[in-house]
């Protein structure tokens, strides 16, 4: 599957010569050619793409990314930019000797400007420490992804990063306001800006979500939030998916934005239950985490409000956590349940599929039927309040093709979704992964308008090659009809990024 | 003025034969030619740019469009889309012998899907119908521009126009998630949809604001927002714009996010009164309206904080809204100061400029020094709270030289915003008349990256040229260097687009 979905190699003796420039502009001791080292980069998240780089370079200042680019464009050499690689579909996966740009030590992180609710990041810094300086203003970074404590605001921006809380504060997208960016050839831009509108073409929003192909950001300037004045956390158990179900649109129907909603079925609960002992409500076949934050007087008559709407809908236990500890606890359930299934199952996939909400007790019902039809089975945990699911597809790689159903299935769930009018990706982005699926959800005209503005960025295809986009164009090339298929799939040409 | 910064004309000629075509496509009647006719469409709201069109369609469906974008882009006639023509920056500023397409007739608008809170609009529906069918839902369309009695939402998403309430609910950009749009060659594109994230490029922010210059949207995808519990209304009066412009500083830095605060300045006030007896308190030489929207019991705790706030910067009355009635009265006073302004001076320009909230009160200091250097008076009306001026300079055109000083001194004022740390606009767009400043606000890179991407939507400048853009390019060349002239300029070519 790999060679497939790979970007073409440049050639050896190009990335050579190369190599000598980029040792002459950032420093002998911030490029490795070391296969040994090399091999630690082969992956990000998604370790079951495996590519080697041809050369790694550890930038560490704003200057050695403009200087790597520069060169790997006037090399034709293509580049992928990398923070801590937790992404989950690929985005960061090498191209076959061409460079690896490495943020993470760009982690620069400058003064709160509490007055404007601000703060300039270098790409390299971890999620948390941003809340981390924040809290002493009483001020918060919104987006928080699972990976929070590892992943770089680098890669958040290049995946539009969600997390838990993203039902109410939105995604990275929505607290980006911007960007100083190294575009592909070299040059240096400023999307976006500090004031609240800006004229011209809103290009940061386009940024923020294209997985590095449109450029390397080398810093970016983020809206903070105030942090509420109370947050609490409830848990609710039913007996069935469908009133967990219906209890999340009739929270949502009620006029209450919770912070967050989260479900997971009765797999995803005996797994986390086995693996950090929860304390969930026993014999739930689904639970909701759901919290709520804001002032406290707001707080408190809401939660009254989402207990009533859950017994309308036949939860037995409802139970508000009483302390941090509990909060904490039900917090873990939900967030250890991924590594909790590896515990019941041998291997799984992690698939990622938005839906509009009110589909949610269809979809699970069709999941159920469609694994069953296979003999898998399949582990459900997601953000309910805005429609993404993380299914956990479980199987075993020593059973004879079991790997191949697993994925066949984890597949058809995502054109499950699309068909309900859904989404293939909620906030694991594209990558490699799902590039191919891009064209179940996207027509052929859809396509080439995003690959027009790709090659307006970068016209030679030299930044991350291979990713989102599902079929090879040539940038300069106006498709001639705009429908059905482009001439270059038409007269059979290979890969050209 | 008008003919620097208007487009080129094409050939008489052909535009005689596309009208012909024209006639075929969607009927002789929706084709007018009439020179009577077409002058009632030579400007928009920004009526000292005016230029005559060569034929005007008035679509009536969908196909209208496309049909007549695919027959403009065959011909190389260039078009303009309008709506209402409410505009205040000349963005449907017509082209000599093009093709001005007016959207007011596609009014069509969906039944609204109260479980996901959506609506599907034509661009021709007016922005205050579209609350007046969510409401029996309970739902309400959240951007307010203060002309969304008689403005388009099509309008609205080719300006991101904001409004009073677009502090808390942000612009249009927030509340579109989902646009069919025509591209300049007449092909179909959805930008968007009903999912809360999707894959690849986001093209529909880019879309959103890009001033008619990538494309005419067809339909439109709304996100409708809960309407509120509560609505309250404040007045607040000070003896200092110092004092009002800090309580605007301290009522963000407490954490309260009202649904709007509006400033008025002694002029502004004066004037209002004079039209409309809208009752301010006497004395005032800045007045705040401060709204606050949310559930009752927060919506009560936050205005005893709101008070407590203004007090402290000396306030010398705040009065609340007893009624509907009270409330409405405050909200003219507001609402009708453009035209107020009308009555106390023979002439004025509406400036839109943006700056960060924290340097309101310097803003407001220097445009008082500005002004009476150059013996003007500019009376000052804004959104306070996202830092959005609309200064007023008022002028005698019957004095000779005053209306140069008057669009110099409103000039000036934009150069502050930007030098601030601002913008050039705040939600009325850069369209014809501001296009020669954004070279203030960006670099020459920054535009470059912008003029690409308009490239990739419309390589042949089709599609409302002459707005946005402060020098000519021609898509297809690759600019050399990427810093100072671009050669098109260095070589003394004229207008391309």
């Amino acid at each position: 599957m790999t060679a497939r979905l790979t970007a073409p190699t440049p050639a050896a003796g190009r990335t050579a010569a190369l190599t000598r420039r980029l040792r002459e502009a950032v420093g002998v001791e911030r490029v490795l050619t070391d296969p040994a080292q090399l091999r630690t980069y082969e992956c990000d998240g998604l370790t079951n793409f495996r590519v080697t780089p041809g050369v790694v370079v550890l930038a560490e200042s704003r200057q050695h990314v403009i200087d790597t680019v520069r060169l790997c464009a006037e090399a034709g050499v293509p580049f992928v930019a990398r923070g801590s690689g937790t992404g989950l579909s690929g985005g960061a996966l090498p191209v076959s000797e061409g460079v690896l740009l490495v943020l993470s030590r760009l982690r620069a992180i400058g003064p709160v400007d509490p007055d404007n609710a601000r703060v300039v990041v270098e790409p390299g810094v971890i999620n948390l420490w941003v809340t981390r300086d924040a809290s002493p203003h009483n001020l918060a970074y919104a987006p928080d992804p699972s990976s929070q404590q590892v992943c770089t605001i680098g890669g958040n921006v290049a995946e539009n990063a969600g997390g838990a809380h993203c039902l109410k504060y939105g995604f990275t997208v929505n607290h980006v306001v911007g960007a100083e960016v190294v575009l592909p050839d070299g040059s240096v831009v400023n999307l976006g800006g500090t004031a609240p509108e800006h004229p011209g073409y809103d290009l940061l929003g386009t940024f923020i979500g294209s997985e590095g192909t449109l450029g390397v950001a080398t810093s970016l300037t983020l809206r903070l939030v105030r942090a509420p004045e109370a947050v609490q956390t409830m848990l609710v158990g039913f007996r069935s998916v469908e009133d967990a179900a219906g209890t999340v649109g009739d929270i949502i129907a009620a006029g209450i934005l919770p912070a967050a909603i989260e479900m997971m079925d009765a797999l995803a609960i005996e797994a986390a239950e086995a693996a950090v002992h929860c304390g969930y409500p026993a014999g739930a076949v689904a639970v909701l985490v759901i919290e709520l934050d804001g002032p406290e007087v707001e707080v408190d008559a809401q939660f009254a409000q989402v207990e009533q709407i859950a017994l309308a809908r036949s939860a037995f236990e409802t139970r508000i956590a009483q302390s941090d500890a509990e909060r904490a606890l039900m917090w873990k359930g939900r967030k250890s349940a991924f590594a909790a299934v590896g515990r019941i199952s041998p291997a799984y996939f992690v698939q990622d599929g938005v839906i509009p909400r009110t589909q949610l007790p269809q979809v699970l019902t069709e999941i159920g039927r469609m694994a069953a039809a296979v003999g898998l089975r399949v582990a459900n945990v997601f953000h309910a309040g805005d429609g993404n699911l993380h299914p956990l597809v479980l199987y075993d790689d020593a059973v004879d093709g079991q790997a191949h159903d697993a994925e066949e299935l984890a597949s058809e769930i995502l054109e499950l979704c699309v068909s309900l009018g859904g989404s293939i990706t909620g906030e694991h982005g594209v990558g490699a992964e799902k590039r191919m699926k891009m064209a179940v959800q996207f027509t052929s005209d859809d396509l080439d308008t995003m690959q027009r503005v790709r090659c307006a960025f970068d016209p030679d295809g030299v930044a991350n090659p291979g990713k989102i986009f599902p079929t090879p164009r040539l940038c300069g090339e106006r498709p001639g009809p705009r429908t059905g298929e482009h001439p270059l799939q038409a007269a059979g040409l290979g890969e050209v990024f």
